[in-house]
């Protein structure tokens, strides 16, 4: 594929999911990475970033790629055409703004940020829509408040040409939509049970996943976890050995999955499980279990089990850089509005 | 939901899937069931056919109709709002066509034939196309030629403004969309095996799907397993205990997974599986499971399973009437043409 025929993404938000995103954007011949920005400035390159660089940063965005600079000529990344000198990297007051004047210039925008509060990322996919720029853009967002945020923009997201494919990560995302294909062989779904386990070697990576992690907990709320600062939220993993048990947590699987009807009523949906901040290893399994019965009376439960070797940023950004694809088919067809990631098939990116 | 407002559906063969189908379109509210057929005729309803009433017709389908009609006015079937004198049964020397003829008054057609010869199913959907027919129609297609058939069809069919839903069963079906979605985790797709298991009790009520899994014995062709009589095919099982174990399948999931980019090249599917045909307990747990490598390095295999205790009927019928809903998606917002199982998410029907 000629690189003019790239896809060309932004990424907002450069943590832990951004970065991973950087880094699988910069391995597909089908996208080239045109921005990535953090709170503080962003990054951005005409020819495209080299995925690879920038998922290796550590630190300040903008001063990290600054020292890759001055470290000299070094390899572009997989995805990269840019030598590192073309590289425009620079503190800013309104990096999102700055993405949102480059929308001419862009395809599709990955949101990866934070979202706290809860309106945060609604808030950013309302502003670029307001503007009118005819776009895709594919949130992992997990609460079902935020998603419903989402949903309510559309008059507004189609007004503007574009397509958001909404809560399109693991879960919501992938095991949600799995749960769609379960429940084609039943008459009636009775429930659909998501648990899953994430292990992560070192919680400073994914700062703002586990705060919003810890909002669920009983007796947080999101304000107060995005409140804490990073001390409290070691003492509190050290209170609980590194390991965060959620149960009956606010996701999005339920708002997504009675859209579609797989369930009548979004209390059938339940989604927990349990974060290791202290090791790679996930602590259990993830899976989708939906238990229905059949037409000929049987009760039974079909099952999608992620391998426990696959990261959180495999099966979120994956499926993520998917459903941007199909965002990129529906908006091509012009069906514009918000779509919910158990609406379609991801798509596969080459 | 008005009756007006229901999907029409006519469902061509009335052997074990057929019958599954009658059964379970008569149990949901949007859908009518008007017509169905054998190779000997049709039966028809203009007002919808009650699916209950036709699913527990044995041997000979016009004839089961008409014993019914002489037994007198019985309760309708949960999805039928018609008397049974206001059903049409009767013999005649071209069922298809007379549900060709019928296309007017169709929204769909599913189509659950068995596919002996392989280009049999491909020529009847040519057949309505060629008479300019714009519907949507659903096959439950395992072959790979008999799928590749189809899509050879497609300029045809746009040109018809129809829509095909190809290979939209269980395997090829829910199960390779279930490798669509865990495809998303991985940079690169080493391996999809599916390995299926069916039970049932009774082969008689299956003779067509069994004839078919016989020609992928080796020694067997389509052509050999289709002249074979019934008296043949119980010798074969009573050498087996009742059981076939297929490996190396020509299955069209390879075919559908290659189309979307899930493998680069379809011999990287394998589908195999044992059918066990004098108990309806599975011999094995009919499973996917997709081998990969992630960004990050790691090989694993995300897994689909289907619960033990769902037939062959509620995972091949289930999943057509959902890619069926699909389909009148589509064909409603002018997409036409054929459509393998791995290209959208079946919807589902209430």
């Amino acid at each position: 594929m000629p690189d003019e025929a790239r896809v060309r993404v932004a990424v907002l938000g450069a943590g832990g999911l951004g970065k991973a995103a950087a880094r699988i954007i910069g391995m597909k011949r089908e996208l080239s990475l045109q921005a990535i920005c953090d709170s503080r400035g962003l990054v951005r390159a005409e020819a495209g970033l080299p995925g690879e660089l920038i998922a290796g940063v550590s630190g300040d965005l903008v001063e990290g790629c600054r020292s890759l600079q001055e470290a000299g000529p070094g390899e572009d990344g997989a995805g990269g055409v840019t030598t590192l000198t073309a590289i425009e990297a620079r503190h800013c007051e309104d990096p999102i703004g700055e993405i949102l004047a480059m929308a001419p210039a862009l395809d599709a925008v990955l949101v990866a940020l934070p979202n706290l509060p809860n309106e945060f990322i609604p808030g950013v996919i309302e502003r670029f829509a307001a503007a009118g720029s005819s776009l895709v853009f594919v949130d992992v967002l997990k609460r079902t408040r935020a998603v419903e945020q989402l949903f309510a923009l559309d008059p507004l997201v189609k007004r503007a040409r574009s397509v958001v494919m909404t809560g399109c990560g693991a879960t919501p995302g992938i095991l949600a939509a799995a749960a769609v294909l379960a429940a084609q062989s039943f008459i009636e779904v009775e429930q659909v049970a998501i648990w899953w386990g994430v292990g992560i070697a070192n919680w400073e990576a994914y700062k703002a996943t586990i705060r919003e992690d810890i909002a669920h907990l009983p007796g947080y709320t999101v304000e107060r976890a995005k409140a804490m600062s990073d001390a409290e939220v070691e003492a509190l993993l050290a209170r609980t050995n590194g390991l965060l048990e959620l149960r009956r947590m606010e996701h999005a699987d339920d708002l997504l999955l009675e859209r579609v009807g797989v369930v009548e009523r979004r209390e059938q949906v339940e989604v927990g499980g349990i974060m290791d901040t202290r090791h790679p290893k996930k602590p259990v399994s993830t899976t989708m279990t939906l238990t229905g019965r059949t037409f000929d009376g049987k009760r039974a439960s079909h099952t999608f089990i992620l391998g426990d070797e696959t990261t959180m940023a495999a099966n979120v950004i994956g499926p993520a850089l998917g459903y941007l694809k199909r965002g990129l088919w529906l908006k091509a067809r012009g069906l514009f509005g918000v779509f919910g990631s158990t609406e379609f098939l991801p798509m596969v990116v080459r």
